[in-house]
């Protein structure tokens, strides 16, 4: 696997891991995260763990089912489904246990020298999101 | 299938089968073409069509399988790959004929108004079109 893909697997963990100290490395002050289909952006080490962990609070299981993963030199792109099980409060379904998986599309751009996150970029299929969320 | 879906399947039709009459349509003077893994944009209907001409010179099929295909509101992700058959002359193999299906993901968002594209953007997993072309 390139270094590049090991490099992606390795923060993809972190990220789903919820492993805070090892994204902190990841992270600078200029890193984008980005959701494209949300049209949202954070910007910085600070802006992104903070929504990480206002979306992560109380989730149970976190996980990324890789189906394809190929990069073009520092740009890594994953296509996958994001599984999530988890209080469904922040879904609208307050005092359930909803469970989920979402297809979607990552792409990590990192820096050559100091392995830090430039950007993440994540395409998610959310009308899937909320068809699963209806029937739960 | 959402209108969005339903336009962005047209595009595709009249991208593949080089319908440019169709195209010329889509394409307004700000309309961008970006490649996020070759790193290459263009703007603008003249200088996209300009390009799309010579890449598809002489290729004999072009079709894109979608594996998955999804949209929130006007941005729609298209998951799947490009299969491309034609002379080796643009893939340094001068003289034969290749055969290629290429796992890629193409974004298209259109203006909600006039249906034109504001941006195509394309992931494609050029080392495994690489590999399959040592092979030919």
């Amino acid at each position: 696997m390139p270094k590049e893909q090991q490099l992606a697997m390795k923060y993809m963990e972190a990220l789903t891991d919820h492993d805070y100290p090892t994204l902190r490395r990841f992270y600078s002050r200029e890193t984008i995260f980005f959701d494209k289909t949300a049209n949202t952006t954070y910007t910085g080490s600070r802006q992104i763990i903070g929504f990480l962990q206002r979306a992560h609070e109380g989730v149970l299981e976190y996980r990324l089912n890789i189906e394809h993963m190929f990069n073009t030199g520092s740009l890594v792109v994953i296509i996958g489904s994001y599984r999530l099980r988890g209080p469904g409060d922040q879904f609208g379904k307050p005092g359930k246990i909803i469970d989920l998986a979402v297809p979607g599309v990552t792409t990590l751009k990192f820096d050559n020298n100091t392995e830090r996150l430039i950007e993440q970029m994540d395409l998610m299929d959310y009308q899937t999101m909320s068809d699963q969320l209806e029937s739960q």
